[in-house]
């Protein structure tokens, strides 16, 4: 139904045909078999989206190289509010469970949140990997931005964020919205808040919402959380 | 921090001690290692919590066995509403990954959702594995009615259940709450639905709602769907 797409970030520079390498050369030639005359999606992943089409295909010292022509280019607006959920890391594959999750829901950025409980530390190579896992999340689920993966925020740090602060609590009511444009949801760990914590939110003015009636981890939190305000935000 | 949870489906007829067997026990004396005189709750997946203690353990014929003193025992009400998500099967893990989101987003019940484009459709074996999820994710959520997994149910059937029906579709506005008690929200498979399939809704004048600005997978609709569903109701 909808075309093969193919990340490519230096699109906004591009003119004239372009030249794909790698991993994203390979997969469209010999995972998906696509072949010349084939129309694909180049996206880089900044609002820039690209109807084009395979020119020609070549193997350079054993490795596949795709070129495409350009057939037209429109600019896509990034999803509104501007949601950046900064949480603690949950364990292993439901990370990336998590930044899967967040941009199918819509999220504009994650950040890794450094909390008093925070038990889990990615490497900075784990880190690194969730970009590969949002740019195919982009593909998917036919976003033009992708998740953005921000450097990791101590709690204090986060409370001080412009636009609008939530705190993922059981102790709030329903997330409610006042229209704001730029959003920051933080989403403790699997052991909760501190006191300390909830107590620098209420005195910072931050308000704590309730996304269920029960206990959820952390990755549900996050993309139950992002979900509810993206939806909050477009209610009419 | 919250007591270690054991599941016994009939505690509603239990009077005096209880004794657990099999995977619970074993669960509990080896991998948890409670000793005797330690509390745990017990559910029975129907509302009943029951506050008990640990009075003694054995080995029967090579299987642990161990009885429990009922302390108190008090009632707990289903989150409202009453949501059913009926939605096309996932591939694989991502079943179990749907069964354990709903789980923690507090909808009531899940059932199989038989569609025109439905590809998957998991073996009986298979289902009734997924009762053993909801067992464990209602333990970790803090839930006192575990997921109940219900019998497949045709499209057709499935727009004339009673209460509030909603489909899942791109083309509807942000789902918005009337207070309605009985919520279905009907989540279709990769291929989206059918032609045929949305003519029938709009016939019946089932709406549809859009849960974010992105495609999202079966398993991602389902429980963000849930949660906006449970959040919009709870709306002050």
């Amino acid at each position: 139904m909808s075309l093969h797409a193919i990340y490519f970030p230096h699109l906004a520079a591009a003119s004239g045909p372009i030249t794909i390498q790698g991993e994203e050369a390979h997969h469209a030639l010999r995972v998906k078999r696509l072949e010349i005359g084939d129309e694909v999606r180049l996206l880089d992943g900044r609002g820039t989206v690209v109807a084009a089409r395979l020119a020609s295909s070549r193997k350079v010292r054993g490795e596949w190289e795709v070129e495409i022509e350009i057939l037209s280019t429109r600019r896509v607006e990034p999803a509104k509010p501007r949601l950046t959920v900064l949480s603690a890391a949950p364990k292993g594959e439901r990370l990336d469970a998590l930044i899967d999750g967040l941009s199918q829901a819509g999220a504009a950025a994650w950040g890794l949140l450094q909390t008093d409980r925070t038990v889990v530390e990615p490497r900075q190579g784990k880190l690194g990997r969730l970009e590969r896992i949002a740019v195919e999340a982009m593909k998917q689920c036919g976003r033009a931005w992708m998740l953005e993966i921000g450097e990791p925020v101590a709690f204090e740090e986060a409370l001080n964020r412009l636009g609008r602060v939530v705190i993922a609590d059981g102790s709030g009511g329903p997330y409610q919205s006042s229209g704001e444009s730029d959003v920051a949801l933080l989403v403790g760990p699997e052991g909760g808040w501190s006191e300390k914590e909830l107590t620098r939110a209420r005195a910072k003015g931050v308000q704590a919402a309730s996304f269920g009636p029960h206990v959820m981890r952390i990755e549900t939190a996050a993309v139950v959380g992002a979900g509810v305000v993206m939806q909050a935000t477009t209610r009419p």
